[in-house]
Protein backbone atom coordinates (compact mmCIF):
# COMPACT_ATOMS: atom_id res chain seq x y z
CA UNK A 1 0.00 0.00 0.00
CA UNK A 2 1.20 3.71 -0.28
CA UNK A 3 -0.55 6.91 0.96
CA UNK A 4 0.23 10.20 -1.22
CA UNK A 5 -1.36 13.43 -0.92
CA UNK A 6 -0.91 16.51 -3.39
CA UNK A 7 -2.50 20.27 -2.15
CA UNK A 8 -2.47 23.56 -3.94
CA UNK A 9 -2.28 26.53 -1.59
CA UNK A 10 -2.30 30.34 -2.47
CA UNK A 11 1.38 30.06 -2.03
CA UNK A 12 1.96 27.08 -4.47
CA UNK A 13 2.02 23.06 -4.48
CA UNK A 14 2.84 20.74 -1.02
CA UNK A 15 3.68 17.34 -1.72
CA UNK A 16 3.82 14.45 0.56
CA UNK A 17 4.78 10.84 0.80
CA UNK A 18 4.99 7.43 2.29
CA UNK A 19 8.04 4.69 1.01
CA UNK A 20 6.83 1.33 2.10
CA UNK A 21 5.84 -1.05 -0.59
CA UNK A 22 5.12 -4.91 0.11
CA UNK A 23 4.15 -7.85 -1.20
CA UNK A 24 2.13 -9.60 1.31
CA UNK A 25 3.23 -8.07 5.17
CA UNK A 26 6.69 -10.46 5.24
CA UNK A 27 8.02 -8.56 2.18
CA UNK A 28 8.69 -5.07 2.91
CA UNK A 29 10.98 -2.36 1.12
CA UNK A 30 11.56 0.99 0.83
CA UNK A 31 10.72 2.86 -2.26
CA UNK A 32 10.98 6.43 -3.30
CA UNK A 33 7.50 7.17 -4.78
CA UNK A 34 8.14 10.99 -5.51
CA UNK A 35 9.82 12.24 -8.22
CA UNK A 36 10.60 15.70 -9.92
CA UNK A 37 12.11 16.80 -13.12
CA UNK A 38 12.89 21.03 -13.46
CA UNK A 39 14.15 23.19 -15.76
CA UNK A 40 15.61 26.04 -13.32
CA UNK A 41 13.19 29.61 -14.08
CA UNK A 42 11.07 28.04 -16.50
CA UNK A 43 9.31 24.89 -14.67
CA UNK A 44 9.11 22.20 -12.23
CA UNK A 45 6.97 18.70 -12.70
CA UNK A 46 6.44 16.27 -9.70
CA UNK A 47 4.82 13.26 -9.82
CA UNK A 48 3.81 10.74 -6.71
CA UNK A 49 2.76 6.92 -7.94
CA UNK A 50 0.77 4.51 -6.03
CA UNK A 51 0.00 0.49 -7.02
CA UNK A 52 2.13 -1.32 -8.83
CA UNK A 53 5.69 -1.07 -8.20
CA UNK A 54 6.72 -2.54 -11.94
CA UNK A 55 3.94 0.01 -13.66
CA UNK A 56 5.43 2.92 -11.91
CA UNK A 57 8.93 2.45 -11.71
CA UNK A 58 8.32 1.21 -15.17
CA UNK A 59 6.37 4.91 -16.56
CA UNK A 60 9.24 6.65 -14.53
CA UNK A 61 11.84 5.20 -16.45
CA UNK A 62 10.12 5.99 -19.69
CA UNK A 63 9.33 9.34 -19.16
CA UNK A 64 13.17 9.82 -18.02
CA UNK A 65 13.98 7.60 -21.45
CA UNK A 66 16.14 4.98 -19.74
CA UNK A 67 15.90 2.74 -22.57
CA UNK A 68 18.24 5.16 -24.25
CA UNK A 69 21.55 6.10 -23.65
CA UNK A 70 21.98 8.73 -21.27
CA UNK A 71 23.32 11.58 -23.94
CA UNK A 72 20.21 10.48 -26.15
CA UNK A 73 17.57 11.06 -23.78
CA UNK A 74 14.92 13.54 -24.04
CA UNK A 75 12.41 14.13 -21.65
CA UNK A 76 9.05 14.76 -23.24
CA UNK A 77 7.98 16.34 -20.02
CA UNK A 78 10.33 19.19 -20.16
CA UNK A 79 9.23 20.19 -23.76
CA UNK A 80 5.42 19.85 -23.18
CA UNK A 81 4.04 23.32 -23.42
CA UNK A 82 1.10 23.38 -21.32
CA UNK A 83 0.33 20.91 -17.47
CA UNK A 84 -2.17 19.76 -19.30
CA UNK A 85 0.05 18.51 -22.26
CA UNK A 86 2.34 16.61 -19.47
CA UNK A 87 -0.73 15.26 -17.85
CA UNK A 88 -2.34 13.81 -21.17
CA UNK A 89 1.59 12.33 -21.57
CA UNK A 90 1.88 10.31 -18.55
CA UNK A 91 -1.81 9.44 -18.72
CA UNK A 92 -1.14 7.52 -21.84
CA UNK A 93 2.24 6.03 -20.47
CA UNK A 94 0.36 5.15 -17.72
CA UNK A 95 -2.33 3.36 -19.53
CA UNK A 96 -0.28 1.35 -22.31
CA UNK A 97 1.86 0.58 -19.16
CA UNK A 98 -0.80 -1.32 -17.42
CA UNK A 99 -2.17 -2.35 -20.71
CA UNK A 100 0.74 -4.30 -22.17
CA UNK A 101 1.46 -6.00 -18.49
CA UNK A 102 -2.02 -7.24 -18.02
CA UNK A 103 -2.60 -8.42 -21.62
CA UNK A 104 0.68 -10.00 -21.67
CA UNK A 105 -0.58 -11.70 -18.27
CA UNK A 106 -4.05 -12.57 -19.81
CA UNK A 107 -5.61 -10.39 -17.19
CA UNK A 108 -8.76 -9.08 -18.28
CA UNK A 109 -10.90 -5.78 -16.98
CA UNK A 110 -9.64 -3.76 -14.42
CA UNK A 111 -7.51 -4.73 -11.15
CA UNK A 112 -3.95 -6.64 -10.86
CA UNK A 113 -0.94 -3.97 -12.40
CA UNK A 114 -2.59 -0.89 -12.28
CA UNK A 115 -1.78 2.03 -10.74
CA UNK A 116 -2.42 5.64 -10.11
CA UNK A 117 -0.03 9.14 -9.83
CA UNK A 118 -1.08 12.67 -8.93
CA UNK A 119 1.09 15.01 -10.72
CA UNK A 120 2.00 18.74 -9.82
CA UNK A 121 3.58 21.33 -11.29
CA UNK A 122 4.21 24.81 -12.67
CA UNK A 123 4.97 26.04 -16.43
CA UNK A 124 6.17 29.84 -16.36
CA UNK A 125 3.44 32.32 -17.00
CA UNK A 126 0.93 29.45 -16.14
CA UNK A 127 -1.10 28.49 -12.86
CA UNK A 128 0.73 25.45 -10.22
CA UNK A 129 -1.68 22.54 -11.23
CA UNK A 130 -2.45 19.58 -9.74
CA UNK A 131 -4.01 16.59 -11.24
CA UNK A 132 -5.13 12.71 -10.37
CA UNK A 133 -4.23 10.80 -13.62
CA UNK A 134 -5.90 7.39 -13.36
CA UNK A 135 -4.84 4.17 -14.39
CA UNK A 136 -6.72 4.35 -17.74
CA UNK A 137 -4.73 7.26 -18.30
CA UNK A 138 -7.64 9.83 -18.15
CA UNK A 139 -6.96 12.91 -15.14
CA UNK A 140 -8.84 15.15 -13.39
CA UNK A 141 -7.81 18.27 -12.03
CA UNK A 142 -7.85 19.86 -8.70
CA UNK A 143 -10.15 22.88 -8.23
CA UNK A 144 -11.01 25.21 -5.67
CA UNK A 145 -13.85 22.74 -4.26
CA UNK A 146 -11.63 19.47 -4.00
CA UNK A 147 -8.12 21.54 -3.59
CA UNK A 148 -6.23 18.10 -2.69
CA UNK A 149 -5.75 14.66 -3.65
CA UNK A 150 -4.85 11.72 -2.04
CA UNK A 151 -3.94 8.21 -3.49
CA UNK A 152 -3.61 4.62 -1.78
CA UNK A 153 -4.90 4.70 1.46
CA UNK A 154 -6.81 7.65 1.85
CA UNK A 155 -9.51 7.39 3.89
CA UNK A 156 -7.70 7.23 7.71
CA UNK A 157 -6.08 10.66 6.96
CA UNK A 158 -8.76 12.12 4.95
CA UNK A 159 -11.01 13.83 7.82
CA UNK A 160 -8.29 15.93 9.58
CA UNK A 161 -7.39 17.39 5.97
CA UNK A 162 -10.79 17.93 5.06
CA UNK A 163 -11.22 19.88 8.46
CA UNK A 164 -7.70 21.25 8.90
CA UNK A 165 -7.23 22.41 5.18
CA UNK A 166 -7.17 26.12 3.96
CA UNK A 167 -5.84 27.89 0.76
CA UNK A 168 -4.29 30.49 2.28
CA UNK A 169 -2.63 28.45 4.86
CA UNK A 170 1.06 28.48 4.88
CA UNK A 171 3.36 25.95 3.94
CA UNK A 172 4.53 25.23 7.48
CA UNK A 173 0.79 24.60 8.32
CA UNK A 174 0.31 22.37 5.57
CA UNK A 175 3.02 20.37 6.39
CA UNK A 176 1.69 20.21 9.70
CA UNK A 177 -1.66 18.80 8.21
CA UNK A 178 0.20 17.05 6.21
CA UNK A 179 2.46 15.13 8.85
CA UNK A 180 -1.18 14.66 11.25
CA UNK A 181 -2.97 12.56 8.56
CA UNK A 182 0.30 10.74 7.49
CA UNK A 183 0.74 9.95 11.49
CA UNK A 184 -2.98 8.47 11.74
CA UNK A 185 -2.77 7.02 8.84
CA UNK A 186 0.27 5.19 10.06
CA UNK A 187 -1.24 4.40 13.14
CA UNK A 188 -4.12 2.52 11.49
CA UNK A 189 -2.24 0.73 8.32
CA UNK A 190 1.35 -1.00 8.21
CA UNK A 191 1.76 -1.31 4.58
CA UNK A 192 2.29 2.64 5.06
CA UNK A 193 5.43 3.81 6.40
CA UNK A 194 8.13 5.67 7.53
CA UNK A 195 10.38 7.65 5.90
CA UNK A 196 7.58 10.31 4.24
CA UNK A 197 9.38 12.41 0.97
CA UNK A 198 8.33 16.18 1.48
CA UNK A 199 8.01 18.44 -1.23
CA UNK A 200 7.14 22.08 -1.31
CA UNK A 201 7.18 24.34 -4.59
CA UNK A 202 6.50 27.58 -4.24
CA UNK A 203 4.13 29.21 -6.62
CA UNK A 204 6.76 30.83 -9.33
CA UNK A 205 9.72 29.55 -7.94
CA UNK A 206 10.17 26.89 -10.35
CA UNK A 207 12.63 24.90 -7.51
CA UNK A 208 11.92 22.62 -4.75
CA UNK A 209 11.41 25.41 -1.96
CA UNK A 210 12.21 22.61 0.63
CA UNK A 211 12.86 19.27 0.17
CA UNK A 212 13.11 16.81 2.57
CA UNK A 213 13.16 12.75 3.90
CA UNK A 214 11.20 12.72 6.99
CA UNK A 215 12.61 9.49 8.46
CA UNK A 216 12.34 7.53 11.75
CA UNK A 217 14.45 9.54 14.07
CA UNK A 218 12.66 12.76 12.71
CA UNK A 219 12.02 15.28 15.76
CA UNK A 220 9.32 17.14 14.28
CA UNK A 221 7.20 14.19 13.42
CA UNK A 222 7.90 12.41 16.52
CA UNK A 223 6.81 15.54 18.30
CA UNK A 224 3.65 15.66 16.29
CA UNK A 225 2.49 11.99 16.71
CA UNK A 226 2.72 12.35 20.33
CA UNK A 227 1.33 15.85 20.74
CA UNK A 228 -1.48 15.05 18.47
CA UNK A 229 -3.13 12.27 21.07
CA UNK A 230 -3.06 14.99 23.96
CA UNK A 231 -4.39 18.11 21.84
CA UNK A 232 -7.03 15.20 20.47
CA UNK A 233 -8.33 14.60 23.91
CA UNK A 234 -8.22 18.07 24.85
CA UNK A 235 -9.98 18.95 21.84
CA UNK A 236 -12.05 16.11 22.58
CA UNK A 237 -13.03 17.15 25.99
CA UNK A 238 -13.68 21.03 25.00
CA UNK A 239 -16.69 19.11 23.12
CA UNK A 240 -20.14 19.75 25.20
CA UNK A 241 -20.72 16.91 27.03
CA UNK A 242 -23.39 14.28 26.32
CA UNK A 243 -26.44 13.77 28.80
CA UNK A 244 -28.65 10.53 29.09
CA UNK A 245 -31.36 13.07 30.37
CA UNK A 246 -30.71 16.17 27.95
CA UNK A 247 -34.11 17.19 26.61
CA UNK A 248 -34.09 17.33 22.97
CA UNK B 1 -22.60 0.67 3.18
CA UNK B 2 -22.90 0.82 7.21
CA UNK B 3 -20.86 1.95 10.00
CA UNK B 4 -21.25 0.02 13.08
CA UNK B 5 -19.42 0.39 16.24
CA UNK B 6 -19.57 -1.81 19.50
CA UNK B 7 -17.34 -1.00 22.38
CA UNK B 8 -16.46 -2.68 25.95
CA UNK B 9 -15.51 -0.32 28.63
CA UNK B 10 -14.94 -1.20 32.43
CA UNK B 11 -18.56 0.17 33.00
CA UNK B 12 -20.39 -1.77 30.43
CA UNK B 13 -21.14 -2.38 26.96
CA UNK B 14 -21.68 0.25 24.16
CA UNK B 15 -22.79 0.33 20.67
CA UNK B 16 -23.82 2.43 18.13
CA UNK B 17 -24.81 2.14 13.95
CA UNK B 18 -26.59 4.23 11.57
CA UNK B 19 -29.61 3.21 9.46
CA UNK B 20 -28.79 3.94 5.70
CA UNK B 21 -29.02 1.06 3.27
CA UNK B 22 -27.55 1.62 -0.43
CA UNK B 23 -28.18 -0.37 -3.18
CA UNK B 24 -26.45 2.50 -5.68
CA UNK B 25 -26.72 6.11 -4.59
CA UNK B 26 -30.00 6.59 -5.90
CA UNK B 27 -31.73 4.04 -4.27
CA UNK B 28 -31.12 4.88 -0.60
CA UNK B 29 -33.29 3.72 2.50
CA UNK B 30 -33.37 3.64 5.96
CA UNK B 31 -32.90 0.31 8.23
CA UNK B 32 -32.38 -0.58 11.31
CA UNK B 33 -28.92 -2.48 11.93
CA UNK B 34 -28.92 -2.89 15.68
CA UNK B 35 -31.20 -5.10 17.60
CA UNK B 36 -31.44 -6.50 20.96
CA UNK B 37 -33.04 -9.12 22.94
CA UNK B 38 -33.32 -9.49 26.63
CA UNK B 39 -34.63 -11.50 29.90
CA UNK B 40 -34.91 -8.81 32.42
CA UNK B 41 -32.15 -9.59 35.44
CA UNK B 42 -30.89 -12.16 33.55
CA UNK B 43 -29.52 -11.60 30.06
CA UNK B 44 -29.30 -8.57 27.28
CA UNK B 45 -28.05 -9.50 24.02
CA UNK B 46 -27.31 -7.27 21.28
CA UNK B 47 -26.34 -7.27 17.83
CA UNK B 48 -25.48 -4.93 14.72
CA UNK B 49 -24.89 -6.20 11.55
CA UNK B 50 -23.13 -4.78 8.19
CA UNK B 51 -23.33 -6.13 4.28
CA UNK B 52 -25.95 -7.82 2.29
CA UNK B 53 -29.58 -6.58 3.64
CA UNK B 54 -31.27 -9.33 2.91
CA UNK B 55 -29.13 -12.01 4.33
CA UNK B 56 -28.90 -10.01 7.54
CA UNK B 57 -32.44 -9.68 8.02
CA UNK B 58 -32.51 -13.37 6.98
CA UNK B 59 -30.51 -13.71 9.77
CA UNK B 60 -32.53 -11.85 12.38
CA UNK B 61 -36.02 -13.28 11.62
CA UNK B 62 -34.43 -17.15 12.05
CA UNK B 63 -32.98 -15.81 14.93
CA UNK B 64 -36.47 -14.56 16.35
CA UNK B 65 -38.10 -17.80 14.73
CA UNK B 66 -40.52 -15.76 12.52
CA UNK B 67 -41.20 -18.77 10.50
CA UNK B 68 -43.28 -20.20 13.33
CA UNK B 69 -46.60 -18.71 14.52
CA UNK B 70 -45.68 -16.23 17.19
CA UNK B 71 -46.52 -18.73 19.76
CA UNK B 72 -44.26 -21.05 18.88
CA UNK B 73 -41.89 -19.09 18.87
CA UNK B 74 -38.90 -19.76 20.37
CA UNK B 75 -35.59 -17.67 20.61
CA UNK B 76 -32.44 -19.81 21.27
CA UNK B 77 -30.14 -17.11 22.36
CA UNK B 78 -32.18 -16.15 25.14
CA UNK B 79 -31.62 -19.95 26.42
CA UNK B 80 -27.95 -19.99 25.52
CA UNK B 81 -25.63 -20.83 28.35
CA UNK B 82 -22.95 -18.88 27.17
CA UNK B 83 -22.18 -15.39 24.92
CA UNK B 84 -19.73 -17.82 23.73
CA UNK B 85 -22.50 -20.47 22.35
CA UNK B 86 -24.62 -17.21 21.60
CA UNK B 87 -21.93 -16.35 19.16
CA UNK B 88 -21.55 -19.49 17.58
CA UNK B 89 -25.29 -19.93 17.14
CA UNK B 90 -25.54 -16.51 15.36
CA UNK B 91 -22.23 -17.76 13.68
CA UNK B 92 -23.78 -20.57 12.29
CA UNK B 93 -26.95 -19.14 10.92
CA UNK B 94 -25.12 -16.24 9.29
CA UNK B 95 -22.31 -18.60 7.85
CA UNK B 96 -25.32 -20.64 6.42
CA UNK B 97 -27.55 -17.70 5.17
CA UNK B 98 -24.71 -16.96 2.90
CA UNK B 99 -23.97 -20.03 1.75
CA UNK B 100 -27.02 -20.70 0.76
CA UNK B 101 -28.00 -17.28 -1.10
CA UNK B 102 -24.58 -17.80 -2.76
CA UNK B 103 -25.17 -21.76 -3.85
CA UNK B 104 -28.64 -21.01 -5.06
CA UNK B 105 -27.20 -18.10 -7.55
CA UNK B 106 -24.44 -20.19 -8.35
CA UNK B 107 -21.54 -17.38 -6.99
CA UNK B 108 -18.46 -19.45 -5.54
CA UNK B 109 -15.90 -17.84 -3.03
CA UNK B 110 -15.87 -14.80 -1.32
CA UNK B 111 -17.81 -11.62 -2.07
CA UNK B 112 -21.55 -11.41 -2.83
CA UNK B 113 -24.49 -11.70 0.24
CA UNK B 114 -22.28 -11.69 2.41
CA UNK B 115 -22.32 -9.69 6.14
CA UNK B 116 -20.39 -9.32 9.25
CA UNK B 117 -22.20 -8.70 12.64
CA UNK B 118 -20.62 -7.25 16.01
CA UNK B 119 -22.46 -8.83 18.99
CA UNK B 120 -22.19 -7.41 22.37
CA UNK B 121 -24.13 -8.84 25.64
CA UNK B 122 -23.95 -10.21 29.12
CA UNK B 123 -25.39 -13.19 30.73
CA UNK B 124 -26.02 -13.40 34.60
CA UNK B 125 -22.45 -14.69 36.29
CA UNK B 126 -20.45 -13.33 33.18
CA UNK B 127 -18.74 -10.51 32.43
CA UNK B 128 -20.26 -8.59 29.38
CA UNK B 129 -18.60 -9.67 25.94
CA UNK B 130 -18.55 -8.21 22.79
CA UNK B 131 -17.61 -10.04 19.46
CA UNK B 132 -17.39 -9.63 15.89
CA UNK B 133 -18.83 -12.49 13.65
CA UNK B 134 -17.61 -12.63 10.33
CA UNK B 135 -19.60 -14.24 7.04
CA UNK B 136 -17.66 -17.26 7.20
CA UNK B 137 -20.13 -18.37 11.13
CA UNK B 138 -16.38 -18.05 13.08
CA UNK B 139 -15.93 -15.21 15.68
CA UNK B 140 -13.60 -13.34 17.46
CA UNK B 141 -14.05 -11.37 21.01
CA UNK B 142 -12.76 -8.33 22.19
CA UNK B 143 -10.03 -8.16 24.71
CA UNK B 144 -7.85 -5.74 26.94
CA UNK B 145 -5.69 -4.82 23.45
CA UNK B 146 -8.78 -4.57 21.30
CA UNK B 147 -11.35 -3.54 22.87
CA UNK B 148 -13.71 -2.18 20.32
CA UNK B 149 -15.02 -3.42 16.78
CA UNK B 150 -16.28 -2.02 13.82
CA UNK B 151 -17.93 -2.99 10.87
CA UNK B 152 -18.64 -1.90 7.71
CA UNK B 153 -17.20 1.68 6.17
CA UNK B 154 -14.44 1.83 9.40
CA UNK B 155 -11.95 3.89 8.25
CA UNK B 156 -12.71 7.58 8.59
CA UNK B 157 -13.91 7.12 11.93
CA UNK B 158 -10.78 4.55 13.27
CA UNK B 159 -8.49 7.16 14.00
CA UNK B 160 -10.39 9.33 16.31
CA UNK B 161 -11.47 6.23 18.50
CA UNK B 162 -8.19 4.44 18.45
CA UNK B 163 -7.20 8.30 20.18
CA UNK B 164 -10.04 8.92 22.18
CA UNK B 165 -10.80 5.53 23.74
CA UNK B 166 -10.14 4.53 27.61
CA UNK B 167 -11.95 1.79 28.94
CA UNK B 168 -12.24 3.26 32.48
CA UNK B 169 -14.40 6.49 30.30
CA UNK B 170 -17.80 7.35 31.11
CA UNK B 171 -20.79 5.91 29.12
CA UNK B 172 -21.55 10.00 28.37
CA UNK B 173 -17.86 9.82 27.43
CA UNK B 174 -18.11 6.96 24.84
CA UNK B 175 -21.51 8.16 23.02
CA UNK B 176 -19.48 11.24 22.84
CA UNK B 177 -16.31 9.64 20.73
CA UNK B 178 -18.93 7.49 18.94
CA UNK B 179 -20.54 10.66 18.01
CA UNK B 180 -17.06 12.25 16.48
CA UNK B 181 -15.85 8.80 14.88
CA UNK B 182 -19.84 8.88 13.14
CA UNK B 183 -19.47 12.97 12.10
CA UNK B 184 -15.92 11.93 10.52
CA UNK B 185 -17.57 9.02 8.79
CA UNK B 186 -20.42 10.79 8.07
CA UNK B 187 -18.71 14.11 6.18
CA UNK B 188 -16.60 11.29 4.53
CA UNK B 189 -18.54 8.59 2.94
CA UNK B 190 -22.81 9.26 1.77
CA UNK B 191 -23.82 5.49 2.03
CA UNK B 192 -23.64 6.36 6.16
CA UNK B 193 -26.10 8.20 7.56
CA UNK B 194 -28.12 9.47 9.84
CA UNK B 195 -30.51 8.65 11.76
CA UNK B 196 -28.23 6.77 13.79
CA UNK B 197 -28.97 3.73 16.75
CA UNK B 198 -27.61 4.07 20.06
CA UNK B 199 -27.66 1.58 23.05
CA UNK B 200 -25.76 1.37 26.54
CA UNK B 201 -26.08 -1.27 28.30
CA UNK B 202 -24.37 -0.63 31.90
CA UNK B 203 -22.76 -3.83 33.24
CA UNK B 204 -24.85 -6.21 35.28
CA UNK B 205 -28.09 -4.28 34.38
CA UNK B 206 -29.33 -6.54 31.85
CA UNK B 207 -31.67 -3.74 30.51
CA UNK B 208 -30.64 -1.21 28.13
CA UNK B 209 -29.02 1.75 30.60
CA UNK B 210 -29.89 4.42 27.67
CA UNK B 211 -31.18 4.09 24.29
CA UNK B 212 -32.01 6.44 21.66
CA UNK B 213 -32.45 7.06 18.00
CA UNK B 214 -30.08 9.88 16.94
CA UNK B 215 -32.30 11.85 14.35
CA UNK B 216 -31.12 14.92 11.61
CA UNK B 217 -32.56 17.49 14.17
CA UNK B 218 -30.57 15.75 17.01
CA UNK B 219 -28.84 18.93 19.21
CA UNK B 220 -26.11 17.26 20.56
CA UNK B 221 -25.20 15.51 17.30
CA UNK B 222 -25.03 19.09 15.41
CA UNK B 223 -23.34 20.80 18.55
CA UNK B 224 -20.64 18.06 18.54
CA UNK B 225 -20.69 18.28 14.63
CA UNK B 226 -20.32 22.40 14.15
CA UNK B 227 -17.51 22.43 17.87
CA UNK B 228 -15.63 19.56 16.68
CA UNK B 229 -14.29 21.45 13.52
CA UNK B 230 -13.32 24.22 15.44
CA UNK B 231 -12.16 21.93 18.51
CA UNK B 232 -9.66 20.20 15.65
CA UNK B 233 -8.45 23.34 14.39
CA UNK B 234 -7.64 24.88 17.96
CA UNK B 235 -5.79 20.95 18.87
CA UNK B 236 -4.17 21.51 15.02
CA UNK B 237 -2.54 25.19 16.40
CA UNK B 238 -1.90 23.49 19.90
CA UNK B 239 1.50 21.57 17.85
CA UNK B 240 4.49 22.55 17.36
CA UNK B 241 4.89 24.63 14.27
CA UNK B 242 7.14 23.21 11.34
CA UNK B 243 10.02 25.17 10.18
CA UNK B 244 11.49 24.38 6.81
CA UNK B 245 15.29 25.94 8.80
CA UNK B 246 15.52 23.32 11.79
CA UNK B 247 17.99 21.55 12.44
CA UNK B 248 17.06 17.74 13.34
Amino acid sequence: MTYCVGMVLDKGLVMMSDTRTNSGVDNISVFRKMFYWKVPGERIISVMTAGNLATTQAVISQLEERTKAPEDRDNTLLKADTMFQVATEIGKLLRETVKQTQESNGVKGRGRFTASIILAGQIKGMEPRLFLIYPEGNFIEASFDTPFFQIGETKYGRPIILRGYDKTMSFEDAVKLLMVSFDSTLKANLSVGLPLDLLVIERDGFEPTHERRIMHDDHYFQAVSSTWADALRHAFHALPDYSFYAED
